[in-house]
């Protein structure tokens, strides 16, 4: 592995729970060919067990294909027996089973890295995205690194919080935040998700329980209780990648045109601060200059990096705040597997989960 | 025509100019079977010259048939000299063309009822979403009504201008707005348009020109210089009508739950204080109300009271400004030719065009 | 009522099976200002029973409005004690539970005029398509008119067994047909209907048990049970309307060029032969002349007659087969909702169902 | 590379003609890390001249970037000298442009792999899908290898040059081919390429001179002069990806299940009996079993074995015909760049171009 000083004997074993929902089936899809870890159990409803990982509906299109080794898999329940072999599990349950299932994991001492929003608000849970409050996340670890329940953040909240991170670690303290977000049909899952008769040639200018979500989960990775968030959130008939319109408003005397500037020198300087691992991407925002004013577009960006890539584009004043721009993230890999997986290569590569 | 007082012993004849784009083919549209005005002459580029209307390829699918008294007028070009028989003429011409062809009307003092962005934010030409500030145009009708040369809004600017007169007529003082629009296709036009491998699974962060004329034209529209205006505008797909969310800070101590209150009570009391005319929707807004939380949407709402209503939905407390809520309007209907036409109605109705 | 020579004192009460999918608002909506029939009872599943019809969630984009009338009635379930005052009722259901109810009403004697797939093959159930072959329902009306249970057929089949109809009315003699479908997601219903994960960017070449439907319906609406019929469908991204490319061989020794002229002829001089209704189409084919040559198309013809109309283009000879041509059908209205309405004012005007 | 016996010292350049449309973006992609050929040269129009290659609109979305090396090369005209450097050239070019520009390559004895249709049909001229016809194309070049102009087919006749080569392969003699095709928009190009306003929630049921090529393409490749074909040709909303509607009439008294099971082998035996080459797929054709009954679909077919692959499904027998089938291809890799690709990597092995 590139940039990685671990040689592994042997793949770890995991597991995922929920294994046949699109965010179960990214996950399979991320770990083919990992360099560490091997998917060895999936779990799901009864619905599914007892079939062959490789018959279960595919859902998603890039790549189109169930992973090979995953595919002969047998579809198991979610019964925390089934994976006392594995080192760890994924988890892409949803958030209402996720509430029963995941203590019992939590009690057998096996490790969770969840995409649920069951317990992400929990004091007691770190709400990680990695690419924005990664480090936290380690230095957490090495204090305090009892019974591992990690959870990842609101797929929208993930790039947004990386690009407001790489404000405050670049000293713009930020006073408001407003989010209007174009979110992709992927999000709504597929048992039975969307009907396309709700979404074809439409907008839904609301998602259940997004925006409430959104504003405390910012508020709870950036570590700021008082922060002003306001999230508008929209279903827009794209597969894959949100688009969000961001504006912000700093702590800051300065003027408008010199606040642009020094956020977008924020946005090329942002490193996350931590090692290069598998998932990671090269840099963890890519900010489309100038000359490109269309930028970022779903279709064309969402996959920059591997998907791990949060893309910023029209970074400007805002007559009302103080700047304003468009970030695009793809939803179901940095907002949610991806960000699973690479919390823990992270945990793992703190030695805090082990072979 | 009920609710209106003409009795007329003869149609008007008027004209379109740039009848075959999306925008003159909705005038023809609305024009067909219109108690006061006849479709006589219908004006276009060299390439339609010669051809018979209903032979132009119909770009708008709701209705998706050509009318029928308009199908059998042969396209001419838009000099002058055929529409010399008009009271007057409608113009749906780019703006380019629009900047050199419209004058000319004007010298020839055959009025200009015309959605071309050319002219609108000239100082001597009235700017006039009649569902906003048509009882302003009514005034100025009155006092002074030489060289009639009415431009509508920009599509998008007309549902928020609706929305926001109706504030300023509760008393409700304006201190900033923002506006984050997610607009339909068929505000791109059609020669040629936008590419469908541009917009299909995607979104464009950008619309050409768009957020300044708005921003500016929300300004004029409303009589507020310093108007505090930021708008970020995003092309979905949708085929027709432009959601918009729209965020607003007034000048006000009152608590935000007030503001909301009073809001809601602003747009439900609405009206825009002119007489009923043809084109003149029962309701100028339509809000609903907190039993449904996911509405206004493009395809159930834009045609609402024929395309000629603002629908608002999701009026609530903003944590950064005061309120926000979702709206929405026809983008070629209210935000093109409907409005045109209404401006038509009114000017001859006070009088001031003749027939 | 224009073309009718009926004068009702009170319209009839009727009431609708299944009225929160989309077949049953399409009936809901076409009921809205009949001349002869008003909606009197809406029955449906439990999860929808009590609800105000109004606030059930309205799925068909065309009209996009409940109608007013019937948003006000409560919906009940579809026992038969709720529709003991109804002249006769319409079935929306899903066959499997039509397969219960349907006999229930008739037993009782209240006549159904059914959507449903349950009793089309039943050989004592009448299979009509109106505009197709509504004169054998009028003589069989005339003749044996006990138990009225009237099917419509399945939604490709109709527009299909009109122009074979219009065939065999002209003398030509069918020997075998090829029918190649791309057909609208309306028709696979809301509940929960397609998955936009599924359809969206995509071609779902099957659809379930729809092929031989459609081949035997085919066989028993024009009467020939030894035709050989073959169907191949596909589901595409269109909202509404079903385009068919259909071939045909006919019994015939004339050359191709000339049988291509008889079939336009066919087409052109298709009546259906009965009395003008209120929801007969004025002509149920239009064939696009050779000027035009990518028509018929969903977007722009599928309204066509209020959606009765079957558009027709293309007709040409085929290398293979003797001729070709494209058709198109509204699916939810000539292919559903408004067959089953035509049945009813058909019957109704045969004096065969009662005030 | 793995299965190829070559190991170049030096990669050969090569150059695209007409680089900045669909087509010629996929060559590029496809030529990214080529074991054996460079792309060094990039013509385009006028309108492009003088660009970075990175800095002309990308139109494809997998993958969505433009490839790293190609990206900083400078766009040329189209000319002659531009290329001479060039071992050869692909053409994407507007069959209308070919027509002129073609030749002069020819002349100058610079061997052209072109997609364009200009000189498909031209005697002299071979007309190879490589998956299918390629040993005919290998035969040749071992005994007349003189002027190099070699054409790819019509996008929509590769996939079914594949399967009815295989039918010929295993002995099934072709007596009549039916084709109904639904295919992507990509095919329509970008300039300007489809409306959205003319395709979205549409089908378009005519692809002008599309069905003729198909017809009389077929027919050269597979040598066969009389072989009936009738093709319809559909546009669907479908970015990539053409779904085939096929059945075939076999010259044979077998009865029609006997020929479904020599179909399906005919198909699982296949091999196209050329060696290993680095765009050749492993297996020319993918065939589902009677497990799956609902594919291929273009969102999870097209990218089987990069794009190269042409998936079959549903194979049955037909009621008019003897057999029917939905085939599935990329029709911008196997329908365009990848044919063309594979045809210069199939000359080159047989040593008729040279380094």
């Amino acid at each position: 592995m590139p940039g990685s000083e671990f040689e592994l004997d042997q793949k770890l074993p995991v597991g995922i729970l929920g294994a046949t929902g699109i965010v179960g089936q990214r996950m399979a899809a991320l770990l083919e060919g990992h360099p560490w870890f091997e998917l060895k159990v999936v779990g799901a409803s009864n619905a599914s067990v007892g079939k062959r990982y490789g018959n279960v509906k595919w859902r998603i299109d890039n790549p189109s294909f169930v992973p090979d080794a995953a595919s002969r898999l047998e579809v198991v329940s979610c019964d925390l027996e089934n994976f006392q072999n594995c080192a760890w599990v994924f988890s892409a349950l949803d958030s209402s089973v996720a509430q029963e299932i995941e203590p019992r994991f939590q009690q057998a001492v096996i490790p969770i890295f969840t995409n649920s929003s069951a317990f992400r608000m929990d004091p007691t849970v770190p709400l990680i995205v990695p690419t924005a409050n990664g480090l936290d996340f380690v230095k957490l670890l090495r204090t305090d690194p009892k019974g591992l329940l990690v959870a990842n953040s609101n797929c929208t909240t993930s790039g947004i919080a990386v690009v407001l991170a790489a404000f405050v670690k670049a000293g713009l303290e930020l006073d408001a935040v407003t989010i209007h977000s174009l979110q992709a049909v992927s999000g709504a899952g597929v048992s039975p998700g969307l009907s396309v008769m709700d979404i074809h040639d439409n907008v839904v200018p609301y998602i259940s329980e997004e925006e409430p979500k959104i504003e405390e989960e910012i508020r709870k990775i950036l570590g700021f209780d008082d922060l002003k968030v306001s999230a508008s959130c929209n279903r827009v008939m794209v597969t894959d990648g949100h688009t969000v319109n961001l504006a912000v408003k700093f702590k800051s005397t300065l003027n408008k045109s010199l606040l642009v500037t020094k956020s977008k020198k924020a946005l090329t300087d942002y490193s996350v601060g931590i090692k290069q691992l598998p998932t990671m991407p090269k840099t963890a925002i890519f900010l489309f200059d100038e000359t490109t004013n269309d930028r970022p577009q779903p279709k064309l960006d969402r996959m920059r990096e591997g998907g791990m890539c949060t893309s910023v584009g029209r970074l400007r004043e805002c007559p009302v705040m103080d700047i304003k721009l468009t970030l695009l993230l793809h939803n179901t890999i940095l907002g949610a597997a991806g960000s699973a997986l690479l919390n823990a290569e992270l945990a793992f590569s703190e030695g805090m989960i082990k072979a």
